[in-house]
């Protein structure tokens, strides 16, 4: 067994380096990469990554897989070994489901529809992405019926992203989110003015943001050695091995908020990439458990650490020190309340704490609709409207500002989006159990030490990688299984105090 | 047959992503990697490149060329479809004569070598390095014998770098230039003082330096929509693509030559790569013809070009704008006296342009020595030092200045060093005839208008890419085969005018 178990390993490690380097040129793409470099980057990509699928759905893999599902049951069933052998026959399964064709003609589809949606967003015009959203769900429903699903075509998509969730279960806490978060919304909305954001629009230069990006990265634990930060349009994390794994971000020279919580954000997901067990590295384990659980680890740092005032006891000094005019009027408190201000708004990605999860739910129900046939393509624009007008009580003046909002789609990204909103319960659900292991870590934010809420995410998080479900993370973790409470009252106690609302 | 050739092209193409991958992994190795992801990264990189080699001795490879060996004698020779096939067909016989084994033997044992042979040059201790070498060498041969040679060990070992170039050929045009070369020398020497270059070691500020190095790749016409620079501790040029190719510089705050002639060097490199036909990417000729070719073009426009007297006058006035109390006594003539100052020292890569060659042959004499029994490895120091004084007249003090300051044979290179020499002498051939066709080309530099030349390299080396071999595209650009006379001719005019020698 251990020879088939070596093997195995092997080839995987293989196919684990093709998928780094893949993710090094998608890295340079948004980096480095000169504009003309883009052709012959999509043809680099798309070999890496069919060659790296061909090595994985192999017949040898498939043989090893059956020699060893025998002997298997007999380790310790939580071991790497156990974990690695369960996890990668759950992958094969999945991926030899996939008609190669089918997977040739998606990501035709999709790398056409990107520049399409881009001029249709920009010409604020859904016609012309329509007949381009319409092949790509007709394909995605041909993909759900090809992984299977028990329940609705949904879960087959979400699984990619959410192992073992179904769209039954995300509608159940949703459904309890809404009930509480919507009156909140409305309460808070009666009285925006009660927390003014003023302070963050002024103009603070670019060189000492980044600066001070670098400085917060060291702070919560950000290991440069085996990471680096850069700058690129979007921000995003990507990992070679957990000893290399790169942060980006974006400056606003008149917006203080976009930087600093985007490298906080950021530095979440990296944080957990780097403390990713080395045992697990160049194998399918070396990921995190889920996207809901990364969302989770970027949302702790950049909400529940970074939108605390007991962060802001702390930090407020230092970003003083490097703008000491901007923020000559201000204290730490001006900041706690300027960066926790609400403001219902049309798009999702400038979205606060209190608002982003509705944007997500109106995505989640949209995107059922639509591939249940109830809302035809044509109609999702309307759709979209009615629901932005119920849950956040405006209606886009345009489709840019609509529908048309986001990439996503164009990606043939559908079940991606509840991943976001899970991050957000599951931080706050994981936070309230580090606070229970804890009792001191309020103290230790306000002192700036977050060695200790990162050792303990290090030891009950981030070393397992993909070694257990999100669902069975979320139990190891907490003792309990996924819940909205934690996160409904850690926002309704927050911006209840914030916005004096009783 | 053009279903065939259609196959070959397509898995070429695969194989020749997998290098582009590479190179980029490569790249960010040196330049943007953290430290801690060394390990990793040499990992994915010996992953890469056992895939790409595996495709490429393919069984289906070696078939589709056979059967293609056939029709491709209809084919209009010089096209690139018959070139395509014969340099394909040259690589796959010279690939399936490599064991497996030895392959992996020698990138274990290079990769062993290199940290050693590192801490040997800091200590200065030979010895310590000797027994690795003693290695490396005994595989070398391996190789070479497997490669197979008419004459000489050594022309197995060439034939990588320098297709079809034998030793005994580049033995008779090394004599043919140490011939001039060492009088030549001796009389540079007796009036050493008669060029000073003082002006060159100022403090030249690093963000404006950096500036000129940009203003000057775009002046030679490097295309930055299809390219970048960056930095690193060696300079060195990559290329992914025609349309992506990156050259990195270092900067000298003391030494204003270092980044400016690295910038011109890497640059003549960049233009090559960028200048490939791109009917020819994804393909094996889409590279440099030898790296005796490739070297031509940067020593082109790092010496025919930015160290003549007509790019002086043009260049010396925005040099000045850039640093005008640093050159305010300084004129054009200063300048290009300065920057062609002529002083022998122990080390190749400090080399001017007419001490450089004899390093080169230095180390071609002991590589020939070495690999045929005559010199063993623990002379290998005392062989050094005794040529260093024969030729330039200098005793190394110690090794670290001797025989251990290239890490060349460290990665494995022996059969390399020629290269550079050959680079020289092809450099002044392509220039005379550039001359003969440009009647106006010194007006034009003079004038700052390189595209001119820049066209007409292009159109007689660049486009053509791997489709000849160097021996062929001499003779096709310059009529004439390779020839050490033009450089010969070059360095006694330019030098002999410099230091008053009749």
């Amino acid at each position: 067994m251990l020879d088939k178990l070596q093997e195995l390993k092997t080839r995987l490690a293989e196919i684990s380096d093709l998928g780094s380097a893949a993710a090094l040129l998608g890295w340079d793409q948004e980096t480095y990469m000169p504009p003309g470099g883009a052709k012959a980057r999509s043809e680099q990509l798309a070999t890496l990554r069919r060659l790296a699928h061909e090595l994985f759905v192999s017949d040898e893999i498939g043989r090893l897989l059956e020699d060893l599902s025998g002997p298997a049951a007999d380790l310790d069933p939580d071991s790497d070994d156990a974990r690695l052998i369960r996890v990668t026959a759950r992958d094969y399964a999945k991926a030899c489901k996939l008609p190669p064709k089918l997977v040739a003609e998606l990501a035709r589809t999709t790398s056409a529809a990107v520049p399409v949606w881009a001029k249709a967003r920009q010409e604020s015009d859904f016609a012309l992405f329509a007949p381009h959203l319409e092949q790509i769900v007709g394909l995605l429903i041909q993909k759900a019926e090809a992984l299977g699903y028990q329940d609705r075509l949904y879960d087959a998509l979400l699984d990619e992203y959410e192992p073992d969730m179904t769209a039954v279960q995300v509608e159940a806490v949703f459904t309890e989110l809404k009930a509480e978060i919507v009156p909140l919304l409305r309460a808070i909305t009666a009285n925006l003015d009660a927390v003014d954001d003023a302070v963050l629009h002024r103009d603070f230069d670019e060189g000492k943001q980044w600066e001070l990006g670098i400085e917060v990265l060291k702070l919560i634990g950000f290991d440069f050695e085996h990471g680096r930060q850069d700058k690129s349009t979007h921000p995003f994390t990507t990992a070679f091995s957990p000893t290399d794994v790169r942060l980006t971000t974006r400056i606003d020279r008149t917006f203080l908020a976009q930087g600093l919580f985007g490298t906080l954000h950021e530095g979440g997901h990296a944080l957990y990439d780097q403390g990713i067990s080395l045992a697990l590295d160049r194998t399918p384990l070396c990921e995190g458990a889920s996207l809901g659980i990364h969302e989770s680890q970027s949302r702790m740092w950049e909400n529940l650490v970074g939108r605390s005032r007991a962060f802001w006891r702390f930090f407020f000094p230092r970003l003083r020190a490097a703008f000491p005019d901007q923020l000559a009027d201000a204290d730490a408190e001006t900041l706690y309340r300027a960066v926790n201000k609400v403001r219902p708004s049309l798009i999702r990605v400038e979205a606060d704490e209190v608002t982003y999860n509705l944007h997500i739910m109106l995505r989640f129900e949209l995107e059922n609709d639509i591939l249940e046939g109830r809302v035809g393509i044509a109609e999702v624009p309307a759709a979209w409207n009615a629901k932005m007008e119920t849950y956040l009580g405006l209606v886009p003046p345009d489709d840019a500002q609509g529908a048309l909002q986001d990439i996503h789609w164009a990606w043939g990204l559908m079940g991606y989006f509840p991943t976001y909103s899970l991050g957000n319960l599951i931080s706050a659900q994981f936070f309230d159990q580090a606070r229970a292991d804890l009792p001191d870590l309020e103290a230790q934010i306000e002192a700036g030490e977050f060695a200790p809420l990162l050792s303990w995410l290090r030891e009950h998080i981030h070393r397992h990688g993909r070694k257990f479900t999100p669902a069975e993370l979320v139990e190891r973790v907490t003792g309990r299984p996924l819940d909205a409470a934690p996160f409904v009252r850690y926002v309704k106690n927050k911006y209840g105090e914030l916005y004096g609302l009783s």
